[in-house]
């Protein structure tokens, strides 16, 4: 058994809790809100509540992409926080990471580790692998949280630098080795592998061990569940986050569709 | 003569106007303002106010690094955005950069792109290749606006990856040819080559003719300035933005900061 990392140990939990590894993504684009939200004085927290208070008790993690949230400012910044804020205080166990892909020098990253760990209370961050490690550590150096790197991103043009062979190996390969040989010595990282791209999934796996990947991508993006299962899970049937944004909180019936989802990959076990 | 986007343009008139190349960078971290702005309503707008006040005569450029902002949560982004709209009412002829290091997939980066570009207001953006082309999209089809992207960053670690080798040569040198060869129709992109690497900015530029690199790293980071200038500047004596910004906005006179760097770097041409 190995030793699990903090944010490791709360996501294990919560799966085993609701047999979910159902992440939703909180990407509450405020052009695509139902109508009577955005009539609210707070529409993207008012949606996000709306949404959250149907899907709880299927999932094991929310993931709101800052974008959307950023696109409104300040205003928007507030909502993102009180969404934050109301999670943590409802549903303490879940697991809550914020979709952030952010990345600079090391003493610039402080600035990102206040506002997403510390001030929104996140568990968990998206990252950039480009400026390499010695630049992430202020996010790496905190072993309460966990740090989730891009390694084989979901969209079709991906490949145009994470396919580049050095060392006779795609980028993506050499970054899953080297966050998984050298990175995670706090036990806090993670990777992102897109749900479309299922055979280098099925190598990161043989790469990273049991390390943590959270999967995007099913749903409107198109990747194919069935091969990411086969491709990704762990032993314990675990070591996935499998993350639906569009397909669930757009979906006529939200509540119903992360059912369907979760039964989806259940039935793959 | 080259045909220069419309940020370029806007850029090189600057920089004729003032003679210099001069950016100064709005890292303007709360726990570091003097004690005098902590005491205002709204300290870090005050204080870049204050900064820009003594220094607008000798930059071509500002560039607020959002990490410092964020931080702050919504009262920091309001203050960015208050800073953004003095600087487009007050000094309309100064080209401002978001230092953002932005990237996600295509969808999901329109909403950097309304944050940063349309509720900002923002000339340019900093933005990180890992994703591709296909993903960075939104931005790049921004004929008005200019596209930053890190290609060489400035930190001690950056070789982890943009050192490997593909194809015979190192990634940076594959990011700088792919932006110069595909990325760039629209004629609005730039490069970060960071001042501490002044023979890959030597490389850089030969690869990329006549295209405007942004180069951070002077100053408190130690980049040798007659170095980069050496490797960097064009025939015209532009094409490149030199940063600085702890070195200016922290210094006892920020003012005669700016005009010795201006100084320093006049004397090399």
């Amino acid at each position: 058994m190995k030793n699990l990392g903090i944010i490791e140990e709360k996501l294990s939990k919560r799966v085993k809790q609701v047999s979910s590894l159902v992440c939703v993504g909180l990407d509450s684009d405020l052009e695509k809100l139902p109508v009577r939200f955005l009539k609210q004085k707070q529409p993207q927290l008012a949606f996000n509540k709306w949404i959250i208070k149907q899907t709880h008790q299927d999932v094991c993690a929310y993931k709101p992409n800052l974008a959307f949230y950023e696109a409104r400012g300040a205003l928007g910044w507030q909502e993102l926080a009180l969404t934050a804020q109301y999670l943590r205080a409802n549903y303490p166990e879940v697991v809550l990471i914020a979709d952030a892909k952010r990345a600079d020098i090391g003493s610039t990253n402080q600035g990102y580790v206040t506002a997403i760990f510390d001030e929104l209370g996140f568990d968990a961050v998206t990252l950039n692998p480009y400026l390499g490690q010695e630049a992430l550590q202020p996010f790496l150096d905190r072993q309460d949280k966990a740090c989730i790197i891009l390694c084989r991103t979901s969209n079709p043009g991906a490949g145009e630098f994470q396919d580049l062979i050095t060392n006779g190996k795609p980028l993506w390969q050499t970054v899953a080795q080297q966050v998984s040989d050298k990175w995670n010595q706090a036990r806090n990282c993670m990777l992102v592998v897109g749900a479309t791209y299922p055979a280098e999934l099925a190598q990161i796996r043989e790469i990273v061990g049991e390390m943590t990947l959270l999967v995007p991508g099913v749903g409107a993006q198109g990747g194919d569940l069935q091969a990411v299962l086969q491709a990704g899970l762990t032993n314990s049937n675990q070591g996935l986050i499998i993350n639906s944004s569009r397909g669930i909180i757009f979906a006529r019936d939200p509540q119903q569709a992360v059912k369907n989802l979760q039964q989806e990959i259940n039935d793959c076990f």
